[in-house]
């Protein structure tokens, strides 16, 4: 508790492109508004944030196990969420406490994008918020971490 | 702007018995506690908090009418999260813009708790989080206010 | 038949706001405008309208058990439509002869809203024809009930 | 306004029969019976009633091209409720505006008939009345088309 | 009982086709061919067989109307099982006691081969055995006809 | 032991008019006769029997949270069995052993009346004997309690 | 075909009960009569008819396999139609041409009744007529082992 | 009513090991405790019991037909519940009032342990209070008996 | 090969409607200039065309019969699409080559327009390209029956 | 261990048939070949192999009982694998570790052969080797009981 | 319109073996077959060709991403078609106008292969036409391009 | 046969953390620890194994195309058994004969774990033996490609 946290902050398929990408569901904030966002925030508590985002689900797999000694996972695995057991099965296997967070508020959207195979295995899910949306993440697993610390 | 929010915290069924029931889904803080919680929170930032709680659906309908004039919402459903299409119907009404919570995480639990009438006419859902779930959907909600004032 | 025939109009929640709610759906008229529109017709008529709207389901189920002795329905369940086998019941459990009406047209909305627990214990259902569902489904009871007198 | 509104009442596969056919289900009143009731009370009202019955999906469908220039539809789609697509694009395609009318309650029989291919492209759906229902329709329709207009 | 019985035999779409068409499952014999075998078993027994065959199902349900007076009917529905709700309707409308007959075994082919629409009205479904099936069927009608008789 | 137990007789939406509704589904005895018929029961066994009736689901929610000193509930949730999730989770959460009871077979009926929302967090379900399911249920919760003393 | 044909006879569980057993669906003609009849009928006809009846599954496959021999089979598996693989195993496994026949018409009884998993692997299916399915049945049989001969 | 009832107490597959089988759902008590249970209430009611077990369904359906002459029927499935329509049909063919009685609470279990193939053909169900089930049926089958006596 | 190929190119219901019907969907080219677009490309390639609508599914079927020594099909069943079993028996029954297109695009559209019964028995199917996809159809029947001449 | 382990082999319905029975699907070899197969590896390990092959449910059922001091169980369900809720419950009631083998690959067969009541109370599941797929199965269950001795 | 149009033709997992894998299903031509094609046919209108190909998900998506400035994109998204909603996402992410075409007549296939997650945020998909299809394909882009232009 | 077979040992998604991730379920056993197994026991027979892993998808099919010389394939193909239908068109395109092997019983697990997308195009399948499932797999291949050599 006298050293800095380590946090991963993970993001899934095109999230690459935010901001740019269909704005009226995804906004005009970028990745690097929300890597600023957190970062800002992140001074005034003992964490060190981790960013990483990649297109291909076998990567992301591989970046959760180089990392099984963080202390902690904000993830938006956007497309994931609805077809990667390989995630779900990764987390579970680092057992490092995650949180799922999404941009748009997924469950008023298509059918297919209500199920996420990831959640049953994160401590919580956050959707909506825009890239808000990880703040709201990085706080609620900060306090899940201090309360089972 | 000049002007305190107003923003209705709403408890669905069986939540005025947090703390004491089932302490391993749901912890082991009281409504009270996430009150004292939110209050805290609150007073750095220009908002005025209505606390309510209700066993009856129909009272909670009855409260998000006479409560109209409210800048935002921050409803934990539980139990009426699956089953009333008339909540939802009243959210929609109203036109306030809210927030679902939830202490557990509902996407871990029973199939039919993984759906929710009332998130598609929210701006997004937050689960998992303990009483800590209230605060975030607080500041989520907050947030959303801020940029779209 | 030399005495004015009673009979209920109810109405499910959230209808108490009807006319200024989603006027896209639901129109700009009000359940006064209703009311009217009823009143004057049944003027021509030998009926007495009793007016009833809750947004509580035990309430409705109340006040169709206190109201056992009247000689028709028109009911429109709004939201409890999908969800109530409690009004349902209270329907056949009292045996007055009822009709199921709708402002919208129910049939080309959400999935969820095209099933009716109510309708199977109806004599009718009628659907999308705003405030005249009402005056409509008025005449169809009427009719009934002078065809089986 | 000042010109008679011209009115298709359409009748689908067996309504021919209407009367003499499963009379616990369908009652005793024939097509004409309904016929002569509708044009008594079409005569206070300025519109031309053109009735047509087939038992033949396609010929209701070239009889709706044929009609483009109608005021408006009431139609029993009978069977072809359940089953027709092709009736239901014909309708949207000529955009005038329609009425589906059942004369039994078809949310009381069995589980296929609850479904409507047609409802969704109408402005709404009356049923459960006898032959009623047609009236009904005929008053709904006009309504609408005034307060269209 | 003096008189021969009147017993129709229909066709539905595409068995004019019979013995030309997908040999492999359908056969060699034609609709002439079965027609024929039927002729010759009618010979000792006093029925009036009448043949009809049509592609289009409101033709068939025109002939059904048309011969409300037959005293039975075998019918080979073909692709119209699975689909016409219109002709279940036709053959319970008129109330003549009907035998639902198959070429092929409609068990054992495609998934939606093996429901039909149509046999729930009759007296009883017969399929797989090549033109013996509308053999079969018409002793199934008279024996039928002869203990109803 | 040497104290009595106190045992709530809990019933659901419109059983209040039990006797006088569909009386060829629920017979002829009325909540009276069931009440006393249990008392009766009771008075050779050492519990005092309190009983509750509400239309309203909240209601049932607000008796079972002020009575959660009980030793055991007798439960007849009637509509609410199939969509009350809220009452399922107030049983839990209370955590008094509650047996769930019906007055007709619930297995012989419509299909939604198949699955019950309240029989997973109960000792057990009784259904279909009549008024006298309730005594059956006080005696199976008794039979549990003592067992389990 | 100068030697008589082996056909076997079987019938499932509860068929011992024919004509004693639920009337209305199943006639009063006994299992003895079906025999009367079908031998009645062998008697033109180069067959030897063996019967069996057995309400264990596993002795109907017994049988199946001891009398492989056989050159067909008129089974009706009654309530093992709607659950027995086993059979249909058996059945494919020894590879006798064989039909299914049903006193009752399942297609229009509980949809459970509908599905058959033992038609399939038949030559075809016969539903509906009383015990003169069997006689259909066999004659199916003889004209099928006839042209495949 | 001078003589005394003939009850049958019957037991499906795997009921043998009982009180040596996973304890922890099917409890400590064995069958003979059961008989000893029900014996011992049986004396001071004028009913002979017949205790039948066995492993094989169609056993179980030849008990049935043998004894027809009973007056009434209590029977635990087992795992037959959900899988036999035979004993569904036998039950139905004897016309015998049945109870059908679990120990465990089968709505409490596997999803497909929740719905009864025989449960529709009985009085009713009871589930959930271990050998005390089956004293419990015995009482509602008894009731049963004397108010349709 | 010497001699001139003949193409059926056939339209289903309302497409004799095409560029006057919601041109949002369909777009504004009608179908004769579908004609001339495909005339004006058949020029190059030695093949005949036969054009055909019809809002009748049995004149379809006729149709297809009639032209049974056709080279190829270019079909666009429209709304028969999903719901006729009977074409695609004929399609299979005469066993011409036939290519399935759509003027939208099916697969963006209502649920049940993404299933077709027609294209299991077709070479391929082309949607979502206006009346090009006839020509795209066409092109790609004429390279299919090159490379299987 | 020093003692030899007793291992039941056990074989469900029409295995007897095995090698004479639809060869494509099952191979040539029989259930002689599969015993002296396993009976000639089994000399190198201490176990004794008891054979056991019946058509009927109750029989394996009876057998599992009279065997509950083996140590281990090869059991290939065949068709009882999709339908016996009472095997599987036999298995968990005698606590033998179990492995449940298959001929074929029955995860590329009828849908209905891809799930199995059995396996979720196995060790684990062998299907698509042959009579080889016993061996693997009598090896797998060897080193389990070995690293689980 | 001066430029040549840059279009990218994009071919999912396994195609590079096309023409040596399951040539009954896929043909003999290869993938440069297909490249030679559409070259060749490139020849005569202004566009560019960019030939990719991968196995694996998240290089299509950076593949995409890269090439954001593209005028149209034809891709065969093979197994990916069924399970990625991650390139549905990248394609809707560009707004790079696409048609998704397929080798194979996907809807005559397994079940799993007729619903496409692509399709939806695609002008169209062609299937069926062996290599053809990309020329098909193509030339709709080129026709859908101009008529947007 | 005088060469060695090569054969492909496969590891999909997370296996790579096998001994240290969730051994309640995995066991603690290393992928090392199964490659030494295996070599062990390939030392008596003609056979070279190599060995590969990945997390990646595509990776796993480049792997499997670069390879298709091999003999023989034993995969376990984790995660990626449920959602990858690249993988399997990857074996059915290279057509060597594979093995489907787990080391949980994926039968016993979440209801999406027990469907294979994978299991239809090898062999067969084997799981619940820990590492042991490897060699029983490889036992299994070999055994298949001796006799089909």
């Amino acid at each position: 508790m006298g050293m800095k946290k380590k946090i991963l902050i993970i993001n899934g398929p095109n999230l690459n492109l935010l901001g740019t990408r269909e704005q009226d569901i995804y906004g005009t904030r970028t990745l690097d508004d929300m890597k600023e966002l957190l970062l800002r925030g992140a001074q005034t508590i003992a964490v060190d944030l981790d960013f990483f985002q990649s297109n291909i689900e076998g990567d992301i797999i591989n970046y959760l196990h180089r990392n099984r000694d963080a202390d902690g996972i904000v993830i938006n695995p956007a497309a994931f969420t609805h077809t990667s057991v390989a995630i779900r099965d990764a987390i579970a296997a680092i057992q490092v406490p995650a949180v799922e967070v999404h941009i748009s508020n997924i469950h008023a959207r298509e059918e297919f994008r209500r199920v996420s195979f990831i959640a049953p295995v994160c401590i919580g899910q956050i959707s909506g918020f825009g890239i808000h949306s990880y703040q709201l993440g990085l706080e609620g697993l900060i306090s899940y971490l201090d309360s089972n610390a």
